[in-house]
This record gives C-alpha cells, structure tokens and sequence, in this order.
C-alpha cells in the first residue's frame, strides 16, 4: 500500500495571481480527488506586513520574505512562482536545482534565452514544470480541443482569429505601474495578453511558421503615481496586432490591446475549419459556440453549448447544469492536473517548452515590429 | 392553352398599412412568378387629398373616397381591406357578395359574431379569402412550422410562450389615437398584437381549450391630440397577460403590452417539445433558434439558423446567404401566395374560418378580464 | 475593545445545497472582511458514510447523523438548514428555542401556517433568521435593486416578467426522486424555482395583491429509480404558470418549468418602468440588461452591463473587471452578509418573515391552480 | 418654376447586382422624395434571352445587348455599371465621354491605374460619379458616421478592426466561377470584400498610411462547372489578412475570407475610441452598438441600439420603430442620394475618387503579399 503524500507548497508573489493561485491550493482538495494532500505551507513577498495580511487572507500557514528561503526550505515540494515577469527565470532556476515541482506564471519569462534555461534546468532536474496558462482549462477550451482533435471541425484548419481586448489604461491619467515598464513586465499587451491567445493558437491548431506584427503605444507619457503631475515614459506597447501562419497551412489574425473601450477582459477567438467552425468569448466563458455544417441543410446554423453538462471537461466535480463558474475555477483545475502530474510523475501540458515555444512566437513578432519584416519563428 | 390573367386591385385604406400592402402588390411581381398579372388599379381612403398622394406615392392608377364605388367596379378582382378594425366586416361583406377575393387585415373584425358573418358570406360567394397575418411568412416562422410538422420538436409539445412587446404610448403625454379607442380599435394591444401571438400559437401548436386573462389601462387619460391640455379617457388596454391550456395538452403563456421601454417590435416566442425547442424574436427576424435533443451529448445547444438559405421557406426569391430581408417582405410573400389561390382556387391559410378561430380565443380572453374566470373557447 | 467572535457552525444536509453552503462558509473569511471568525464545526446527515465523506470533501470538523444533536450543541452558534423542503420547519422551531442564529434554504417550509410557526419563534427567541434566497445577491440583481431604488426606471414599475426554465425530467424515462413527490418536496417546479422569481417579484417590485396560476404535471408515473420498469406516481407540478397584481399597480407574468428543452438554469427577468426597462437571465449571471429612455434620442437602446466593476456590488472583493464570478459566489454574498447581521444584531434581507410572504403568494397560486379563481393574497 | 426632370436610367449588368440595382431604381421613388422621376429605359446584357427575361421581372422598358448602345443613346441621362470588375472602366470612360451620370459598382475597377484614367474622365466631363459602396447607407453605419462625426467616440481613434467572412467556397467541390479568376475578378476576398471594409474604414476613421497584407488560396484547383472532373486553377485569393496605420495614429486590422464556415454574410466592425466604442455586423445590420465611458460608472456597457427611430438616417422613410429593413434598402438610399446629386449637381460619396483611394489601399495590399513588405499606400 502507498502511503498518501501530502504536497507542501510555497507560493512566491502576493498579488492579484497570488490571490487566484492562493485560492486554487485551497480549493482545488475540496472540488477534485486529488491523488495527494496539499499543504499551503508559506506564502512569500518583500513587503512584510503586506504578505503577513496576504497569508491570513489567503490562508497560508507561514510568510516569507526572500524567496530563497522557500526554495531552500527542504519541506518545500512545489515552487509556485506569481511574481512579476523578469524574476521568473531567476526564481525556477534555482526551485529546479532544489528539486521542487514548479508552476510558473505566465509569460514563462522574458525571452526565449531565458525560457531556454529554465527548459534546461528542469529537464536536467527531472522535476515537474508546468506554465499557468489557465485559460487551456476553461472548460469550453478543453471542449474545443476536444471537439478539433476528434475532427469536428474536418481535416484541415483555415483560419485562427484572436482578439484579446481590455480597456483598463484608456484613461491618460492612468499611472505608469510595473506593467507598463520594459524592465519589470518585459512587454506590454504583448506579452500580457497576447500570450494567452499565442499559447492557444499553439495549443488548438499548431505551431507557427512566421509571424508579422505591429506594436503600438498610443499615450506615451503617464503620471508616476494616480494624480501626481510626474510624468515618467511607457516603455511597452499598449496594442500588438499580429499575423501568422501556422506549419499546416492555417492563417492566424491576433490582437491584443489595452485601449478598447468597453471591453473588460474579452479574449475572443474563432477557429475556421473544414467542416465547421468553433467561436469563444471569455465574458461568458461557460459557453462555446460551433457550427457543423454536416447538419441537415435547413437547420445549419452556430451552436451556443452552455458547457456546464457533467460530459463536459471539468464540470462535473462544481455544480448541475446551467450552473456557472467563474474565472477562479481556471486556476483550481490547472493545480488539481499539476498535483496530479507531481504524484504520477509525467508531464502535463502547458509545459516549459510549450513556455519556450509561446515565447519564441513572441520574440519573433516582436522582432517583425522592429524590423517591419516577417519573421521565421525559431526551434 | 390558358391565357393568362391579370388581377385588378382595389385597395381600402391607405395608412401604415396601406403603404405596406401597396409594396406587396407591387414587388411581388419582380421577385415571384406569380401565376397572374397583377394591376394595381385603384386606392380608396376618405380624405382625397392624402388619397391622392398615396395613390401617387404607391403607384396606384386611381383613387376613390368610397369603398363601395371600389366594390362595385366589375373590373376589380381583389378587394384589399386595410382599414381600421371596425370596418372590416361591412366591407368584406360587400365584397363577398360582389364575388371579389378577399384580403383582410387582421384582426378579422371586432368580434366573433362579425366573424362568423364574414366567414358565412365568404362560403356562400366561394370567393378566395385570406386574413392578412403576415408573421406566418416570416421565412423563420414557416420554417419553424416546418420544423414542428416533422417531428423536429418531437411528438409532444409542452409550452407555447409568446410576447409582443411595444413601448410607443409609454409617456402619458402620447395623445390618444384611434388605435386607443374601443369604438374604432376594438381593443388595444389584446386586438393589434395580442392577436399575431394567438394566431401563430394556433398556427404552429393547434387550438385552444380555454383560457384566462387580465387586461390593464396603466394611462386611463390621454391629450385629445400631441400637446392638447384636453383629454380623452382611453377605452382600450395597454397590456394584456393570458395563460391558456391548448387541446393537445400544452399550455400557453402570452402577453402583450405597449409598456416595455425598450421593446420596439419585439415579438418572442418559444415553444418547448419533447425532443427539442424553438425560438424566435421579431426584431431579428432572419434568425431561428433550434435545440435538438438527439445530437450529441457533450455538443447540445440552441443554435441560431440565419435564415437566409436557398433551402428555406421564400429565401430563393431574394438575395444569396447572409443577406437580409426585412418587415415588408412578409407582405409580399403573403400577396404571393394569396395571387396563387386566386388563380388554382385552392384555400390559403390564414382563412377567415383562422380569423374566425383567433376572435374566439381573444373574445374569451376578454371575458376572462371581465370575469376573473377560465373561459372555454367556443367553437 | 472588543474581543473577536468565532462563530461555530453546525450545517445540516450535505446534499447539493449542502456543497454549496459549505464552500461558502470555507470561501467568505478568505474574500470577505468578515466581523467574526468561522468555524465549520459540524455536518449533520442521516447516512453517516455519507456525512463523513462530505465533512472530509467540504472541510467540516465533526459528522452528526441527527439534527437534534447539533441543535443542543452549546457551542452551535448558528444552525444552516440545507435539508429537504419537509424538514425545514421542525428543524428551525428547535434552533430558535436553542437560540441559534438560523439560515435556512427556500422555500422557507410546506406552506404558510408551518412559516408562521417559524417567523414566531425566531421572534421570540430573538436570532437573526435568514432564508437563503441567493439569487438576491447575484451582483446584477443587486445592482438591479439599486437601480430601481434610485429611480433609474422612473416613478412607476408597469410589468414584472420571469421565467424560470430547467429541462432535467423532460425525459419520461428520468425517475421519481424526492423533488417529484409532494410529500418530501411540497410541490414541484413551484416550490423550486417559481419560489425564486416569486421572492425577486417582493424583493424588486412590491408585494402581490392577487394571483392566478395553473399548474401542469405533463408525465405522471415515472421509474421509481433510473431503468426499472416499476414506476411511481408524480405528485408534483412539471410546470406552473402564473399572473399577478401587484399592490402598486404592476403586473406579474410567471412561468416555472422542467420542460424546457435547452433551458438548463435559465432564469429570465425583466421589469419595466416609466422611464426604463432591466433584463437578467441567469444562465448570463454576469450581466444586467438596461434601457434608460433619458439618454440622447438617436442612442437608446439595451446596454449590456458586464457587472464586474468594482463599484459593482459585491465585486471588489473578488477579481479585476471583465472577470465573471459563478453560481456559487451568490452563497457566499449570502453567508456574508449573515455572519455581518449576527455580530451586529442587526435584520438581514430576506427574513423568515419574507419566507412567510413568499410562501403565502405561493398558497394563493396552489389554491387558484386548485379552484381555477383568482386568489388574494393574505397577510 | 423649375420643370421636373425625368432621368433614363440604362443599367449595364443583370446578375445578382443587376437584380439589386433594379430594385433599388424602383423602389427609390415610393419611399423617398426623389427631386427628378426615374425610368427605367433599359437593362443591357450579352446574353439576349436572359436580359429579355430580367427586363421584364425587374422592370425594364427596353434591353440591349451592347453596352455601347446604351451609352450612346442620347435619351439616357444615367449608366449604372453592374458587370463584371474588369469591365468597369472601359464602360465608364465611355460613359463619361458621352456625359452620363455614373453610377458604378465596386470595386471601382482592377487597380489604381484604371481607376485613375475613370476619375480624371469623370472630372474632365464634369458628369456626377459615385461607386456603389452600399454599406456606408445601412442606417446603423450613417449612424455610426454621424456619432463619429460628432465626438461620440472622443477626440481620437485607437483601433479599426473589421472582418468580412463568408462560406460559400469552403467545399472544394463549389466550382471556379468567374469570381474566383484573376482575369475577369481581379481579385477574390480582396476586392469582393475586403474592399468593403477598406471603404467603410476609410469613410469613418481616415486615409491610411501603410499596410502590410498576406493573401491566401486554401484550395488551389477546382472544377470547371459543378461536378465535372476536368479542373481549372483558381487563380484569386480565397482569404486576406491586412494591418495597416493610418494618418492619424489608429491601426487597422482588416479580414476578408470565404473560408470561415458558418458566416454567410458577416461583416463585423468595431472602432475603439479615447471615449468610446462602436461595434456592428452586417447580419444584424439593423443594430449598432455603442460604449460611452461617459455614462455614470455603474450603468457603463454596450448597448444595442435597434437602428430603427425616425431620428435615424434613412428610417423615417420606411416603417415604424421595430420594423427592420433588409439587404437591398441598402441600394435604394444609395439611388436616392445619387438622384438627389444629379439634380443638384452636387458631389456625393462615395466618389470615383474614393473608389481611386479605395484601390490604391488594395493595390499596396497586394504589394505587400507579393513582397512581405509594409507598403506605403500611395496618392
């Protein structure tokens, strides 16, 4: 008989993704039968105080203040990296060389030399490694992998279309926070939000050939802080758009901007295929839509399936149909397959090398918006 | 050989809904093969000014201030009534007894006896009749009936659920028009819209056992005319609810009213089968919503048929797939099929035996407001 | 200063409702800034592996098997009933003589006279008493409360209409479980779910004057368990439909249904009034619909609010804008504002005494299914 | 006193456009008040039976089988060019010499150098020109204009992104028509659609300044006629992605395909401003939808206007609020406004010279496909 382990985690990182990584270790024992035990060991910041409250919201047992010390800690099992985009590399290096299963927040890091070595350190280690990108476990994403990988909609892909659009910085008076910096956050929509639905292209149709792109910054100078007459530059695009083509033949057409007003956090994507079409919306992510153009003639038209049905990806471990989840849930089932991939011992996608490859794609728009050239994606 | 006819016309009425037949008439021509010419000989109104001008406006040869002189005229083959509601009945009786085919607006008259007179007179005559419920051509509608006839909704219906929602006398400063008065409208929403949901419910479920009602007159005065301190009471309703149980075993539940702020011409309906369900809504009237039980599990889900296709009902005639059509066009599809039944001498649904049928069902409503009681429909 | 409480909590029933409560009293410390500490101290079942396993899955301290044990429990601070509908009022008459604070799920009991024990009881005791109405705290039905509170739809509400549609026992081969039998479940769709539109009807409009209703049962024997060919009677309603008057003047448009093929939690609501309508469908929890006729003529029209703002009500404790919460957030809004009531003293919407009007529009609607009358309300 | 002209009309073309313009020069004069009366003279085509055949069910006195005949005819005050794109500019500099009034399909011609020789003609003759850009006359886009015009959207625009989807060559059985050959088409999804949004992006946002474009054939060889073995290349694009800048800092992202199943008719746009966004779909095309982040904080979100009130562009001419119009209302505004011009002397847009503008953002376009490099759009 196999004893039942008990899984002790160490979260780097306080913020909004502390929150939802927080909330899904605590939640995640209570919806899915997990193959081990967590335990929400320590939580880990630089601001004490700020961390302190963190650990009681959220409920961790311990806090921290130098993220070494987690990694050092030889309870530890798992390394959960939220923080900003340039510490990541830093932080997975050493968890590899420690030897803990990492899940790293997304954009894995902030090129691909980077997301090389963290490649390389995990392998080398033999550890688990996963990217948290959350959005593969929507439910309505799952099914549309799903539905593509059976064939439902035919033997050859056309078209991927992907907007992500968000309005949160419109407002010239906006400050300048750490998202909007090169030297914390690495990019801006691009690799914010672009990298969702680059991650999805990848993880539904397949992988890039070369890209173009454009990056923009529309409102150059913002307040240091709100209401200060301090200006400091905006060092990162507020929009990218982006246009590919995949190794199968698929055209992709992205987007991804901070300035559409009116639009809250709205990845919209729309998969053209042979024999039918899928359409998704995150605003109402408990939704799929597909068109099967193998119906009866006169009854063709897009499909809304509320994807809350116990055959559906997911859904059978929350609530009965029509029952909705929200955003959270994403994060509650991308631990519960983590957790199940540390105590089997194989891997679970999104790996480092799919964070390898995302990041390949983005370096190589990035360069096709320098150069204003198309740009073979590498690897 | 056959020679072919031409069918004079005599149209009576010459507002909203006089321009709306006169464009039947007049486009049915160009986008139906119509088995018979169509002239559109005459328009008839009281007031020879704006007579005149609508004769002009919708390509009339003639103008008349009497109905009766239109009767009269042995040239004329069809009589168009488009009247206020309480003149229908004279004249279509005289037009009867004059062996003209018949179209009439709907609602048929102001009540069953008046119906029953009509429907009477239109048998003796033999003459073609038709009660202008446009809405059963909307290509969506006879599509859904299509869907029904074959079993897309299963053996059984359960619910039938209709609004008609307006919001044109919502301010009590809207002055208080003919349509607002019993003498001249009958009733108010219950006669003008609640009449189309009744129809399209017996259309594509079947009849009704007996039913019960409210009716309310939420704005009991109203200016004489836009602006007037003088007021008039209104005699009609502005809403109406009703639940009625149909002889199949379904049950249905209606309501109409010209108080929903924001409703324009909104015309919802639902219908709920054994295998499946529909859905429609007169604002997007291109469009049909089908659930169907039978697909897959995990891809169920309502989806939205453009009915813009060859395949679908009156489709061919107009434009290519994706291509709109719009309120007019139920007209012309109704002109067109009334021409065919002129010309073969075969019954087109709605008859006036439907007119009959539907003032039955609102007369028992209305007692039904009266009375607080369930009342059986007659017949 | 004041010393800290912790509030023990005894949840009875570990059903559906009992998952959903028991994540809500887990989730609101960790996103709540709660005046009280929560201890989940006991899960109470008659089926003791059962209990345990909810109490390990859901996170409680102790199992019971008999209420009456956690009722005595001097520690108890607060006695959550999550129990089927027969059982509610014995259960509530014990805590309130013990003293408990009582939330108890909808309906509050089998019929008025049971209610007015209850609401006497907690008013002799002096607890805070709660019915766990939770669509009352989905974001966009409190905004929507706010938002007819500060007059956004002008000075006169005309029509309330709700449907409340699922579609689990279309299938005649689904089998007789406890909510189809009148005994354990009181009554059918009307208890279930008209119960909720008929407490959003008080809570956003007013109280009723009268009512009329039908109530339909469309399969009547059904497998005793799923595949037998022994079947059972059903001895409840499949389907109610209902109208009423409201004391102000408005009037209601009810329909509660099982057999609504597609419709897997749709609850549909839309009110309007002299200067505005809303719209709310369930399935779209994250949204609230709005017409306001004061806005610039050629503008008007629906707004679609996504209702994740954080001036949104409860929302700024959960996730950025643009990221949607689900189902079971609205329980712990719930607890929430429970545990915010206890510490206070202080009522907390909806009372006992809003179960008790519920429950007495709910008689008047069985009786007028009953006599085929219009039924005053009482109280 | 002014005599009241007539104007002759002989249209060029009897296909699907021949059969829209047709319409549009019947109906214009019985809704609108056309300042000059319209006769339709004559309907040219090559094929004699098949003209004869659209004369009379369009409505045409005369047909001609010669273009030239047409343009020579000294009676006739207007050519309406419907046939083919590579014909356009020989028929309109024809026209043009002989002082006709030209009315001219889109796109205007092959490429820019034709478009040049038809502009520099029309001016030189001093004869009335407009291409026949349909769509900036849906009332929802005059709306969309006006608002623009007017500041709704704030003082600057961020993004311009429009698709243009249909299906109707996915199956690679559909046959190589003459759309699909570069000789007689020009081009395929490019200057059949993208055109399209090319227009309506210039006539609401601004010129552009570059482009960058990849133009796509998914299924190279299809059959001569429908079901025939023997093959023809297809020599057109069957898809098209641009992104593009334009003068005024916002960018462009254009689709145009007839590879994404399920899409009949969809031309999506949404324009994101620095107060504002708009949004629209053509198989909606009564509706545009509106953000105002100037609205109180908690009743911010897209609405949905029913672009169907008098106060809006083109309504008040048609049918009551709620009654939608379809496709081809979309020719009759364009021919009443035209009339309007011809009478006037006036100039009316769209232009020769925004057909020339038009096209030399195609031509740099397909420049860019060819080259991979960003284009500067020149003139």
């Amino acid at each position: 008989m196999t004893t039942r382990r008990t899984l002790a985690v160490g979260l780097i990182g306080y913020g909004f993704m502390g929150k939802a990584h927080s909330n899904a270790w605590r939640q995640a024992p209570h919806f899915f039968a997990l193959p081990a035990d967590v335990r929400m060991k320590v939580i880990c910041g630089r601001n004490s105080a700020a961390t302190a409250e963190a650990a009681r919201q959220y409920g961790w047992e311990n806090v921290a203040s130098d993220w070494r010390e987690v990694v050092a800690d030889p309870e530890i099992d798992v390394v959960d990296i939220a923080t900003p985009n340039h510490t990541h590399s830093e932080i997975a290096l050493a968890a590899a060389a420690a030897r803990k299963a990492i899940l790293c927040e997304k954009p894995l890091a902030l090129d691909a030399a980077e997301c090389e070595q963290m490649l390389a350190a995990v392998r080398k280690s033999r550890v688990v490694h996963m990217v948290c990108h959350n959005y593969r476990r929507i439910p309505a994403i799952s099914l549309a992998k799903r539905m593509i990988d059976r064939g439902d909609l035919g033997n050859r892909i056309y078209h991927y279309r992907a907007r992500y659009a968000q309005d949160w910085i419109v407002d010239p008076a906006s400050p300048s926070v750490w998202r909007l910096q090169s030297k914390s956050a690495g990019s801006g929509a691009h690799g914010d939000i672009n990298s969702h639905i680059v991650d999805l292209a990848r993880y539904l149709v397949g992988e890039f050939n070369d890209v173009s792109a454009i990056m923009n910054t529309f409102v150059s100078k913002r307040p240091v802080i709100s209401g200060s007459p301090k200006k400091r530059k905006v060092t990162v695009d507020d929009a990218v758009c982006m246009m590919g083509k995949f190794r199968n033949g698929a055209i992709a057409n992205l987007e991804a901007t901070r300035f559409a007003h009116g639009r809250k956090n709205s990845m919209t994507i729309e998969i053209n295929g042979s024999a039918g079409s899928i359409a998704f919306n995150l605003e109402e992510m408990n939704k799929l839509h597909l068109y099967d153009v193998r119906q009866q003639e006169d009854q063709r038209g897009f499909r809304e399936i509320l994807v809350t049905e116990p055959v559906h990806p997911f859904v059978k471990n929350w609530w009965p149909p029509g029952h909705i989840v929200g955003y959270e849930h994403t994060f509650v089932h991308t631990v519960a397959d983590f957790v199940g991939a540390i105590v089997s011992g194989k891997s679970v996608q999104p790996t480092f090398e799919d964070g390898l490859k995302n990041q390949r794609v983005l370096d190589a728009a990035r360069e096709s918006a320098e150069t204003g050239k198309w740009i073979k994606v590498s690897g």
